[in-house]
């Protein structure tokens, strides 16, 4: 099992990439191949003394940024490190590929360089977000700004494959989310998924309201990924909100300055779980092989997980499971 | 100036909007007329003691329930307390409108028996949101779920209005939520609005994300109904994950109990600051006399709150504003 990971994806690369493969290959047992200037990457392991076994250099020359044309990651930008990435899983020399760099250019390389799996119409970014009591799954996180009711049906399949494979939850819980919880709200698109999801083999529960996802009544959460994006950044949005509020409230008063020495650590706790970026990569559901979006401010611990996620998305095969789900479902 | 309101509407009608009623009139200098079963009214505020003065009491039957027919508010349930105070502010009975009753029969209340204003093509509601330091309005929070960009355009302009002549922000700054910060970014609908607003008599300041509008960088907030809808309830739900957490971590050992214990009040006002629903009622910007829709679980000091926003809605003349303002843009 071999994981592909652009070496020069993200706001700490090489040096995290670099500590986390390491971390990866010695507790999980994996190969990794990391991509990217091969002096650089030479040398910054000399540097930071980490192990080199199992862990293969490929040489790839500079990085799609995030403002650049993400179309580029199959033309001028093929042999940056995320482009050499997309290459070698596409050429079947790694099995799954991670890259905290630019999410546009991911989609892009997921959708067009490794390819759809059998059946997807578009792949679904699907970032793994907390609940009070546990994770959920939300697709479309922004890979598709609009959408049509059979890919919100692929994506109610696909999220409920991975949180169940990949995730461990028992017969997912898919809501659609929505204005409202009766069958009847929503816009053109909600409606005409609402009837799709009612016969779909999922665990369809009905409509979500985004005050009650939070609170963790489902587990797989579809949508557009225009309201995705919305709905993922407003969450992010929140949890610093409040974590600025928190601070300035506790540094009112003498008072509340010694309750904050014995609290701060629950409050950091709850301030750092409701970051969904601590969880994980995002996977992009609906690709041949597994994609996995690290975020762009991922140190060693979380290229490790991200790579650790990469590997279960891989070994339970969730990729063929999908593949012949979609199969049992006749999309228009 | 006269405020009719809405005696039945609400969780917690008719006491509490009995005692909202008579503390505004107490201490804003208003007249009040209270729609709803006369005699039920009457026995109610001598039960609460509550006093009468400048408090007229209009007969209506019955209510209209949140499930049922919105449309309904100008046929079988104009005579309902909400259809009641509707007609009052149409006839020019009362100078503005007031309810906690459902959302739906108040937008269309709204828009087709007291009507828009000169030039508006929909009126949006428009719920008064906290950031961390101050508030900012959002339209439409989901009486329109499908927008063109004239209609974004437009509240734009009122959303501006309202929180210049209302909430005393001077030149407020405009964002249009969308999925990133670049002109070029968003759905069809994002990018033809982007183009009018830099054209508009407004403060534009570009494209607001999700993450950080609850942070402050807007005054006037504007998206489409659906999308509105779906930001206006994560924050919400946000705001009762956050609670949820906060309780089950302080309750977590003998040490954060005692932290607790210092810092639960500035823990509660956090979380009630974080509640939209704290804050006042959601002006229907649009219509041709001032509509307040109060949160369906208002007190006594939160009718009091709307009431108070009705006076200043209607006292500053933000309606004829609108109108004027409305007039300098060439709609398609």
């Amino acid at each position: 099992m071999t994981v592909a990971i652009d070496g020069f994806g993200g706001d700490n690369a090489p040096d995290e990439v670099i500590k986390g493969a390491a971390a990866a290959v010695a507790e999980l047992g994996v190969n990794v191949v990391i991509t990217g200037d091969k002096d650089v990457i030479n040398e910054r392991f000399s540097a930071l003394k980490a192990a080199k076994k199992n862990i293969e250099i490929y040489n790839a020359e500079g990085v799609i940024e995030i403002g650049e044309n993400p179309l580029e990651i199959r033309n001028t930008k093929a042999g940056t490190s995320m482009g050499v990435a997309f290459s070698l899983v596409k050429n079947g020399q790694a099995d799954a590929f991670v890259s905290a760099g630019s999410t546009a250019a991911l989609t892009v390389g997921g959708t067009m360089v490794i390819g759809r799996a059998k059946g997807v119409k578009r792949p679904a970014l699907s970032p793994i977000m907390p609940s009070i009591d546990g994770n959920y799954i939300l697709l479309d996180g922004g890979a598709n700004l609009e959408c049509r009711a059979e890919m919100l049906l692929q994506f109610a399949i696909m999220g409920s494959v991975y949180m169940e494979k990949v995730g461990g939850v028992k017969n997912p819980r898919v809501g659609l989310l929505n204005v409202g919880t009766e069958a009847e709200k929503g816009r053109d698109l909600e409606k005409s998924t609402f009837e799709l999801l009612k016969n779909a083999p999922v665990n369809f529960i009905g409509n979500a309201e985004a005050r009650d996802v939070p609170l963790g009544i489902c587990d797989v959460v579809v949508t557009d990924g225009f309201t995705g994006n919305i709905f993922l950044k407003t969450v992010e949005g929140m949890g610093s909100y409040m974590k600025k509020s928190l601070k300035s409230i506790f540094m009112r008063n003498a008072l509340s300055k010694a309750g904050y020495l014995f609290a701060k650590n629950g409050v950091k706790d709850v301030t750092k779980k409701a970051d969904y970026r601590e969880i994980g990569g995002s996977p992009l559901l609906g690709t041949a092989k597994p994609v996995i979006k690290a975020h762009g401010s991922s140190d060693a611990k979380a290229f490790k997980n991200a790579i650790r996620q990469a590997k279960e998305f891989s070994e339970t095969g969730a990729v063929e499971i999908i593949e012949n789900k979609l199969k049992q479902v006749d999309f228009k």
